[in-house]
Formats: C-alpha cells, structure tokens, sequence
C-alpha cells in the first residue's frame, strides 16, 4: 500500500502495509458500487453542513459542485479508482480535493466512515428494494395473463407429484401469484423498517458539531434519523432482513422453476418454453434445453449462501464497527444481482410459455384424480361417513386399476356390487370438468372463484 | 406398522409398510405438540359443518365435546400415542371415534390432513411469535432499566474492539435496545402476514361441500382465509419469515453475549454476572465462568441451521404438498424454544449483571480516548479542516505514546511545538465526561440524549 | 439447580442457578446418549490410574465393577438421571459414589470433564462412522443387484431432464455405486483422522499425575493419543468433517430420491415402489405416493442444517473450551441419526423397487435420442468434422420433428437430400440398443462395460 | 444473444434468446478463469485422438500448437471473449478455428461440454489444492517458530475466557498446528479422491470412438480415468468436498483469529501486531486496528456461505449434467481465493506479531490459576479423593479473593485453618512456572513435551 493509505491514517505508522494486507483489505474492488450513494450522502451532508454553520455556504456550494464533478467523471467512466486509498469514500474525497482544493477538508466534519459507509448502503439496498418491488409485480402481471388465459383449463393438482385432483391452469398460477404476492408484501415491510438514516452517527458516539441529522434525513428520502449511534453504525440486520426476504422468495422461484423444468420433459409435455428462454447442446442437436429455469431454480443457492454468509460474519461481533462488516457488500451485490435477474427471466419465461392444453387435460383425467370426488359424492348422496366413503371409493379405485380401466368406465352393476347405494348419478361427478366446477369452496379450483381472485389481484396492484 | 396404518389409506394396499418406513414416516413422536392447536381447529370445524347444515348439530355437539374429552386425556397424560396412526391428526380423530362413536366419522368432510396440518401448524407458529412479543418485551425492559441506572457511566466505545471514544452504559444499552426493537418490529409484521386460514382449502383444490372458510377463519382468530387452496396447503413461507426473524434476532443475541463474555474476563472486569447465570468448574474452584451467555451466543447455530434446513427442503418442491414438508415442524419446534430460552436467559442475565463503574471509566480513560475531541477543537477553534486537524492529533497521539502518557499528561508547551494555534483551552476536552456530554447530536452518547431515548422507548412500549 | 449442583462447583457460589439458567445449561437430556461411552472411558482411566500407580488397584478394581453395575443400570431402564447433576458425567459419578463410596473420588484424578466429554464424544461419532460404513456398503449391495438384473434395459439418459441419450439401467445405477463409493471412501477417512485420544488432556493444560496416556488410548481404540492437550479438548472439526461427509452423502441421497419421485409420476412410470416404502392418502384412495423418497430427498436438510449450526457455534471461538461447544452433540445426533436412517430407507427401495422395463426402452427410443449417434457416424463414415455433422443432424432432426416422426423414420431420399454422403447403413446406428452397446470407451454405457465395473465393486467391497 | 450462438445449436432454433437469458445464461465472464485448464485438457485430447488413429497426425499438431496460440493470446490479454460464445470451451474452440482452421472442427470428437468442463474444473480445483497444501505449510511454519521462540513463556490457559491454568505460548501455538495440521490432511484426502479424469465420457454415455481414457488421464496428471460417464459429468462432491475442508479450515482461522482481536486489545495486551498488518482510522488517530485478524475472521462467512450455496444447488438434481451446476464455479472460485488469502495474511501475521511476554506472565499469574496445581497437591500429598481436594481449595480460594489476595499470599495457618494436613511444601506449587513445568503428561504444556512436538512436527513436514 502506498503512502496514501499511510498519510490517511495519520503520521503515526512506522511501516508501510504488505502487499497481502492491501489485497485482503482494500474493497474499492467492489464498493465503487456505491458512488451514486456516496456522493449524494455526502452532498447532503454537505448542504446542512452550510445551514447549520458549521461550514461556510461557499465550501458547502464548492463541495457539492465538486462532487457533481466526480460524480460524473464517475458515470463516464474517466474516474481512476485507486486501491492505495482504500474505499470510496476515500477515492472520492482524494478526488474531491484535487478538484476543489481545501474545502475538501471540511466536508468530513461531524461525521466519519462508519456512518458514511451505513448511510450509502442503506441507500443503495433500498434501491434494490424498488427495484424488486417493480419486478415482482411485473411477474405477478405475467402470472395473471396466464391465469386469466387458463382459467378453464383442467390440469392434475399434484401430491407427491402423483395426480391427486383436477384443478386449473388458472388456479395453479395463481398460487404463485399468492406466493410472490407476499413476497412483494415482504419487500415494503423491509424497506420501511430499514428507511432511517445513520449519517452523523459520525464514528459510534454522535459528534460535538451542531449537526442537524433529520435535516440530512428528509434529503436523502430517510423517514427519520436512527436513534442510536453505536446501533447506526454497526446494526446489519437491514442487510440480512433483505438477504432472506430475497432467500424465501428465491425459494417461491425455484419451486416454480422445478415445475417448468419437469412439465418441460418429454414425458410430461404438460408447456412449451420459447425459444428465447432454451438453448440447445453442442453434441445433442435435438435438445431444446429449458436452461432458463434450471439457472432460475440454482440461484436460491447463491441467494441464500449469501445470507448464510453475512449471518456468519455477523455472529458474534461485539460493538461498534468491527473490520469483518467489509463482508456485508459483496454478498448483499451479487444476492441482489442474481435476485432480480431471476425475477426478470421468470417473467420472461411466463410471458412467453404455452400450456399444451390438450395434455394437461388428458393427464388430468387420468390416474382416478376423480375419485375424491367419489367420495364426496357417496358422503352427500347415500350419508356415509367420510371415512367409509374412503374405503368404498378405494375398493372401486382397486377394481378399475387390477381390470385396466378408469373410474367412469366401471358399470353401474360394478359399483353397486361394492355398495349397494351407489346410483347412476354417480357418472356426473367423475369428469374432470365437472370436478373442478364443483370445487367452489373459497379459493377453490372452480373457473368463477379463480376469476374472483385474478380480479381481487388486478385491483390490487 | 401394524393394519390400522393401512386402513387408514383404503384397501388397496397389498403389503405392509416396512420397519425402517415407519421409522422414517410417522411424525406423531414430534407432532403431538400440535394436539391443543388441532383440536381447535376441529372444534371450528366442525360448529361450521353444522352451521352450513353440512352435518347436523347433534353430530357436532357430540364431535365438539368428545374432542374437548380427547384434549383433556392429552394434557392430562393419559393419552396413548400410537406410531401406528402416524401423525396427530389420526391418533385424535381414532380416539374420537372410540369416545363418541359414528359421528367423528363426519368431522373430515369437506376437509384434508393437508390444510388440517398447515392450519395446526399455523396456530402453533402464531403462538410462538406471542410468546416471542413477550419475551423481546421483557428484554426491553431489563435493558432499559440498565440504561436508566447508567446514563451517565462512562464506559469506552470500541471499534475493532480497540477503544475510540467515551460512550454511556445507558447508550450501549440502548443500541440493543434499538436492535431488539427492530426484531420486534419483524415479529409483528410476521404474524400480521402469516395469520390467513388453510383450513377448507381440502387436499388442495377446495372442495365441493358448501362449507365457509370465513366462518371457520374468524373462530380460530385468523384475519382471512387464504386465497389460493394450492398455495394454502403447500405454502411454508411463514415458517421460513418465522426462522429467518428469529436468526435475525439470535444474531443480536449473539453480540450482546460476546460482549459480556468478553467483559466478564479478568483482563476486562467491565461487568459482574450474577451467581444464578454463572457455572463454576469441576477442576478448577475458581472459576466463574459465564456459561449462559456462552450458551446464548451458541444458539445462533441452532436457530439458523433450521432455517437453512427448512430453505433446504423446500427447495425445488412442485405444487401441491410433498412429503418433504413433514420435516418442516421439528425445525421450527428447535428453533422456537431455543430462541425463547435465550431471551428469556439473556433478559435475566441483563436484570442480574453489575457494572463495575470505576473499570469502566478507568478503561474509557486510557487509550487516547478523546483524540477525535481534540481533532474537534481543531476543526472548531483554530478552523483547520478536518483532514489536517487529523493529522495534528496523530502527532500529539504518538507523542504522548512515546513517552508513555496519555493526551492530559501533554503540557501545552508540546501540544504548540505540534501547532501553534494550541490554547489551553483544549485542556477542557480532554476528559471522558467532557467528551460524551459534548456529544449532543441526534442519537448521540450524551445523557441527556440518552434519557430521551429511555422516555420515548418507555411511551412507546 | 439443586444443592448437589452447587456443591459440584465448590463453596464458592452464593446463590443458587436461576430456572432459567438449569433449563439452558443442563445437557442431560440429551448427552446420556453417550453413557456406554463414557463408562468405557472411565474404566479405560481407572485401568491406567492402577497400573501407573497413581491409585489403587483394588480401588480399581471397585470403581471398574461399579461402573458396570451403572452401565447396566441405564441400559436395564433404572437409573434415574438428574438434571441437577447437569450432564452424563456427573450422573455417572454421583451414582458410582453411590454404590462404591469413597474409591469413586479417585476416578477424576488426572483428568477433567474437558477431555472426558471430548473423548466420549469421539468414541461416539467413530461408533456412527462404522454403522455409516456398514449402511453405505449395504446400499451399494443393493444398487450392484439393479445393476447387475439390468445390464442391458435400456433407458433415456437425460440432461436437462430432457431425453440426450440411450443408457442402460445398469449404468445410471452404477453411477450411484461411484457416488456412494466416494461416500464410503471419504468416512474411512474421516475415521483414521479422528481416532486420537483426548483422554488425559484434563482440563487444557495436561496433568502433573503420571498418567499414561498411550494406555488409555490403546485400551479404547484409539490409534495415538492427541499431541496437545488445548487442541485435544477444545478441537471439533472431526464432528464437523462427520456432517460434511453425511452431508455430501445426503446430497447424493437426494438426487437419487428425486428420481425415484420422478420416475414414480403417472407420467414417467419407470418404476413402481413397493407398497412397504409407500403411503396412501386419507382423502385420494387411489394415490400411492412414493413418501420415502421424499422424506430421504429432504433430510439433507436437517443434515446440512446441522453441519451449518455447529460450524456457526464454532466461529471464532477463543482457546480452549466454552460453553458454546455444548451445542455440538444435539446437532451430531440428529444428523447421525437421519442420515443413517436415510441410508436403510434408501437401501430398502432399492432392494424393493421394480424398473418398468418396456417403458424404459419405450421413453428411451423416443426424441430423436440417437441424434448423437447419428454425428458420430457421419464423422466416422464421411469424414466430416464434428460441427459440421452436428449441423447436418440437427436438420435432419428438425425435418423429422416437423414431420412428426423419429430418426429412423426418414426415408433415405430424405437423408441424401441434406447430406448427399449419407448411405443406408446409417440405420445400423439409430436403435436403442445399438447405440448402447457401440459406446465402449471406458465407463461408458455398453453392458459389457457396466458389468466390468459390477465385478470390480463385487471385489472391491 | 448473436446468430453465433444460435448456429452453435444447430439449425433448428428458430427465434434468438431474449437478452436478459443471455445474461442469465452465459458463463465466459466467469469461466474464463478456466482457461490454461480447458486448453490443457484439449491438448491432451488431440494427442490421443491422434495416437488412437482418430485424426490424422498433422490434424493433431495443427490443433495442439493452434492451442498454444491461444493460450499465449489469452495470457498476453489480447485474446477478445464473446458473450454471445457462451463459455470459455466455446470461445476457446472458435478461436481456434480462426487460426488453424477445418482441423479445429476435429478437436471434439469424442467428447462432450460436459465432460470437458467438468475436467477442467477439477484440474483448477487441483491446482488450489496444491496451492493450500502450500499455504498451509508455510503457515504451520510461521507458527512452529512462534512456538519455538515462547515455548517457555508463561500465559494463561482460559476457559470460557476465564483464567483456568497457566499454559505455555510455545503450547498455545502448537494447537494450532495440530489444527492446520490436519487441514493439511484434509486437504491431501480430498486431492487424492478427486484425481481422477472425467474426460471422454462425453455428454454423459461414453462414446462410440475408440478413445484411450487411460491416455488422457495419463497425461493430465489423474491417477485414473473416471469409471462411469453418467457420474463423471454430474458428480460435483469433489468441489463440495474442497469447499467443506477450506470451511474447516476458515473455522480454525476464524479462532485464531479471534483471539488476536482479543489479545490486541489495551485490556488484554497479549500481543501487538506488526503496522504491516494493522490500520488507521479516519477520525481516531490514535487508533491501530487489527483489521487483518478481523478480515480473516469473517472470511468463514463467504467460504462456507459458498458451501451452503453449492450444496443447495445440487440438492436434489436427477442425472445426468443440468444447467444448474453451472453455478458451481464463481462459489468454488470465490472461496479458493479467499481461504487462500485468508491463510497467507494469516502467516504473514504471525510471523509479524510480537508476545508481549510480560503481561502474558502477569496475567497467568492472577486469578487464581494454580488453584487446580493445589488441588492436585492435595490428592497427591494427604491422599484426599479428588472431589475432596475440590472443595478444599474452592475454600482457599473463596478466603483469598474475600481478602484481596492471591493463593500465594496466604498463610500457612490460614491454610491449615482449611485443612489440617497441608504443609509448606504446598508453596512450591502454586508458582505458574512451576505449575506448567509439571504438566509433563504426553502433549501437555510443560516446555519439554512442546519442544517434543515442535521436533516431530518440523520432522514430518
């Protein structure tokens, strides 16, 4: 390390840093990420450093001037980031000074890098944050269009991936809906617990300097001030609260993903992926790959090994600031990178899928996903306790698997030779169609209580 | 497992399940801390059947009193579990039907094991975050009553465990106090997410019975019924939010007790644990060791690794309910009672636990402590900038190091060679109680601050 | 806590243990799992006191007997444990002086609960490690029996889930032997890094008692004892190698259980489950879902959950022993448990499961899955290179695709007119099981190569 | 995503990918790294293909010098990486097809992306294995003189960070060697088992083409050719197992570690580390940072987090590749970097760091730490049972501590007061150089038996 870094933490080092410190220490690497956010904490800063009278308006103007300046030296790529000083924070203050010479100086007054470094994170998870919310809405409208397009359609509801009971299209993407929907709901709590600004926390303890931190507050969009120094400056659990609302919903993403790949198969054939969403193999020219939604179903590892990661780097850390919170960036980057391109290809994928309306009925009429309905048919219609219901339609289920058949295709006499009230009216229940019109309970499979809710969610969003 | 289990599917099963599967299937060794929980649901169930004329009243009286019999033979011990009978739901209804006979047969209509047990399990969950309310209150409380006690204790704010500034007992409190908040915070919005009925959602696609899901929703204390029957029976996001806020939590846990375990060492002596949360040694008399807040800071690794297990199983898992869901319960289980035995051992450990005030003075005293209340001056009273005023006080820091004083000890003789603008004035900055009243900022160390902190904490609780 | 715990510690403590703190602190509710090895232990310790000296024999001799008559004790269901007394050592003890008086006092000369919990631990996980191999052995056994039966089936080998290639039965189940060999190959070792004797080490500093520590070590099965008394009491990382191995293990478990879910479904139908590794539905009578493989497909959570949780307790935990380490064994347990039982439920499918031969072939036949075939055989009979027959296959599927036929479909005419160097004995290649037996490289599919590698497990087992 | 691409697959795509699958998609922003791998491992691929009579030999050395182009391309930064080429093994291919020509379209013959990927990322595991068997050492190294240069310096033993017993700094240091002692064998285990070659077993079958696997392996260095196609190119526990080891590892580090925060501190001033690696702060001048202990401290965060993140991704993955794997490099990559780090700024540390020898022996002094020695005393000198020789001292030390002394201080009388038969002799065991020169047990604390150690270990390695 140079003697930059030296010189930066005073006159008091005798020996310079090795080389393998500089590698293990300097984040440069990655937190020139938060540029955008530094500078405008910092301009913040900067202005109510002027309205307080700590500085003069002059330095204040010059400053955010300045920073404007590197801001988009920044943007348009010209900026030369220098390891030798660490950090953003410092990279953008070394150039700040060259820009605008010694009111530089002053704009570290009444704060310090702990609380700097907390202000541009937070801001920069909030904007992931927005960003989500707008992504899992757009998936949330991919879903409806599917839901709405299939509301009719008869699919098999699974158990243990064996056909349990017809349901439909429409109701199956509207139980993701349900799940991205609380997703959604999950990303506004976090975003509103973690709205409040650590800026003047200065290094742990507050600062002598009349600042005026709910001034800053109001200008960078905070709802208030934290309370408590030593907490703003060491508190993550806004990272890790955003780390697992990103990890269930990446695990609502994988369950789908699982699905998309199954139904893919050529044994299932339940959707066709677009050709913008697959790939094809270098070896295998027949292969239409559904890489999308296997790389969608993987990224619940990375999502949630960064939790586990920062969760780790946090156990166990004694007050204020320790070194180890270098940690929390790098996870929290790319968990929100792989988050949100998840989302986007889900979406991509959802537009874009076309059911095989013809299989998903055929399949659903098959392996006596009716006999439910059966069931409920004896309970209503002859009396029978449920629990004897089971066991006659059981008996019938045995009858038509040993003879190759399906539940429609016994005979009347059939069925009476295993119980004796069974009536003609019997055939009504065991389509498919039938089935699931019955289902009307509420969020029920039938059509009409599918629209219900496709309607709630419109209005909703 | 014996006949009982494969009547229980109907009688198309040929062979009987093997040792080793019931082994691994039944849950009843475990789920049978959801009987007070499933026969509420059951209850509520069943005065709706009746409501909607589904069943008869009198088979309802009768089911709803013969459950309240099976529910006092369970809290009374009396009950007999049976492997055989898997789970709880069928050990209840079998002894149901051995107490009132015919009519339990009825209970089931219109109704599933699948949203029976995901609205178990929600009830016992929504228990669980009131007993957690509690308890994070409680710690509050303790905490604040510490603060209260010592505002004005002078204690060093480390970072990098390396002491940087004077802060107050009642400051570090309060960061805690803060943090705790927060995990509050996420147990409320958890519950209000999470507090939607399963129940009526059938085996996952509704159900044909006219039953109401509103009705059964309002007696069992549920905001709503959920909308989606897939998605009520197959979500387990409330289990995971429930373990992620609770990881979360652990993690504060965590700190704190690092920092009393570290604080309790000889070299320390900031605090004295009390006899009732210390152990002593099987070798060696004179230890006291801090064995509850070891333990504390260990249940971070219980608490998160059922939520990493729980993200595990649910990875990947299609539509509807998986038996790779049963392993949800023990996770949460573990997961629940560790956490509400370490608040509860950290709340009485807080209430139990001495300052040793003059330690913690005499430390916050030592180690150049108020160096940036000198950098302050120098910014405020000679106007140098920040960055300049840094590197005088390095010089005065590593002067005073070298002769072995501390920054009082400089005359001001020394103190100008270093910068002329030196006035003797400086002098009145130099002390711990100068450095945190000083501190006055918005969230900053100074007692008065910190008592705000304490009132508004008060109101708000 | 009782008086007993508090005269344990010595006349040092004032006050009584908090409830609170008994409920964290006590361990035997769960440590008395290791109450054979503990016993084994202190008569290994006792055996060695004697023949250095250091006690009596007869006082040997009598504590040697009274731990038998413990040990039978607890293994006949009549000891009464005692949470006051906290964990299994000191249950042991206090029922040793109990029934042999004063001689019992001479047990904990030399050594410390340190090393003697680190020690019964030890002799426990090593007890896990052998059952673990026997498991694994038995499965493999198991899968060498499908492979051996089905050699020759031929089955769509997937990538993607999507059908790429013909494979044999034999071969994809072989690929499980490789795996679970590994599997094996890594528990052996973990057994001969971990089988070192802490015993002896006492508290952390070593013993100024003669001790010999060889002898302890020999007499329990240790290979050496361990080199430094703090690493010896305060070291984990062979529980931790334990769960990495189960841990990796219950990975490849869930693969394969999810294979087994998958080739269950309606639509695959490559197996059929015994009904003794099956469950029924208490609503669907006609379900018969494949509840083992879901449960062995979940435990990798509760598994790896535990790996997590113990490498977390672990985490910056200063020398020698804390508190902490006592949540390693509750972690230990469970996954040794699961994944053993795992290991039997799997080894019992295996053994049980019936492949549905002409589906296979059936499925493996279909999506142009000898297009591959078809590449290289115009590489080897025309010469082109691999890209360029790989383009011209491609068309020749995506003709037959759009024409809804398979590869071998196409008439010769239709062949020669995308590549005019195609001849008719191309067709020799587009059979199943032609392609099959044609990739003979080493570890290929070729049945005679998968019987080479049968034989060369047979002999290596 | 180009027409490059999209030709890649052959002709039978119709619409391009969507951009934001590209981005999912593609691995060259990655994979790259893999380069000296991937073309190693097609060099070895072209010899044998030539030496099988496969492809002519001119075709053969036209590839493997046009390879060497490329590499030198790609060492020297010229070399231009396509996105829209997908992956290193594509980029590499059509490269290579620029400069030699029709012959690169021969280089795939018999093999497959996925049995080439997979042989180049064990080949980069590889490598980091040989490069952390290094480290490793060096570090062992660092730490042997360490102990060498204090194996007679006196420090306390802790417990729970409580002052148990004096122990030597030669003795603290050796434990962890025996730590990294056994990393290293971990990690030679895990090379051992992963050195096998998964090259030629193509998409997942094998092949048809006469290759010689043996050969290839032969010349990359493995011990033998994978011996099933399907696991070669699916298995990925050899990364899992690397990552599990490092993780272990990283959890030793992160004690050690810990432990260097905590002797750094102004409390315990055990030790003081170099400036080289230390830091500054901004706004406390005086302050010297450990930031590097803290650095390595938190780096078990991303190291297991990328475990737990790889494990996660392949739970539950049906056989044979799937694109989900592809997400095992960037974790493996990420923790070999910083495990690697990690364990040479740990070393460099070490090697810095300087005891403070004098506080070390102070503070082993205090607290009562030879309290065991005279229990000790007691068993061996009046014949008391351990338990006996327990209370006595925790009286003793109860008396001293009341008063305000040390066991040292107090009188004969008082002693005698306590109990009958102590003598004077019992003084010349209560000294802390005296208490460790008599822990003489093998791999005790005593100068002799670490001087023993650090023999065997400068032997072995």
């Amino acid at each position: 390390m140079s003697k930059t870094s030296n010189q930066m933490w005073g006159g008091r080092f005798a020996d310079q840093p090795d080389a393998i410190m500089e590698a293990i220490n300097a984040s440069i690497g990655f937190d020139k990420r938060l540029a955008a956010q530094d500078i405008a904490g910092s301009r913040a800063h900067a202005a109510m450093l002027a309205a307080t009278g700590i500085i003069s308006d002059s330095d204040a103007e010059a400053i955010r001037e300045g920073l404007l300046t590197v801001l988009s030296e920044i943007e348009g790529g010209s900026f030369e980031f220098s390891t030798a000083l660490e950090d953003i924070h410092m990279n953008v203050e070394a150039r700040l000074k060259a820009v605008i010479g010694e009111p530089a100086g002053r704009l570290h007054t009444g704060r310090s890098r702990n609380d700097q470094v907390a202000t541009d994170f937070r801001l920069w998870v909030r904007d992931q944050i927005d960003e989500a919310e707008g992504s899992l809405t757009r998936l949330i409208h991919a879903l409806l269009a599917q839901a709405e397009a299939g509301a009719e359609w008869v699919m098999p509801g699974f158990t243990h991936l064996q056909t349990a009971q017809p349901v439909t299209w429409g109701h199956h993407m509207m139980a993701y809906v349900e799940m991205f929907g609380r997703d959604l709901s999950r990303v506004r709590d976090a975003r509103k617990r973690m709205n409040e600004s650590p800026l003047g926390a200065a290094a742990l303890a507050g600062t002598g300097f009349p600042i005026d931190r709910h001034m800053t507050a109001q200008a960078l969009g905070f709802d208030a001030p934290m309370a408590n120094s030593l907490d703003a400056v060491s508190a993550r659990d806004f990272a890790l609260e955003f780390l697992s609302v990103a990890s269930i919903s990446a695990m609502h993403l994988s369950r789908f993903a699982e699905e998309l790949v199954i139904w893919s198969s050529a044994q299932f054939r339940f959707v066709t992926l677009s050709d913008r969403f697959s790939t094809g193999s270098s070896i295998m020219p027949q292969k239409k790959n559904p890489d999308a939604a296997e790389l969608i179903r993987a990224k619940i590892g990375r999502i949630f090994g960064a939790n586990v990661a920062l969760m780790m780097v946090m156990k166990g850390l004694p007050l204020a600031y320790s070194k180890d919170m270098q940690e929390d960036k790098e996870q929290v980057f790319d968990a929100a990178d792989n988050w949100l391109l998840a989302l986007a290809a889900m979406e991509g994928m959802v537009r874009d899928m076309t059911a095989n309306v013809a299989n998903l009925e055929k399949a659903a009429s098959a392996g006596f996903s009716t006999a439910t309905d059966l069931a409920d048919w004896l309970v209503r219609e002859t009396g029978l306790p449920f629990r004897e219901a089971h066991h006659v339609t059981g008996a019938l289920v045995a009858l038509a698997e040993k003879t190759g058949r399906d539940l429609p295709d016994l005979t009347l006499d059939e069925m009476q030779a295993v119980h004796g009230n069974i009536t003609a009216s019997v055939y009504d229940v065991l389509g498919v169609h039938n089935s699931v019109a019955s289902r009307r309970s509420y969020g029920g499979t039938a059509p009409d209580r599918v629209r219900e809710q496709i309607a709630r969610w419109k209005e909703a969003l």
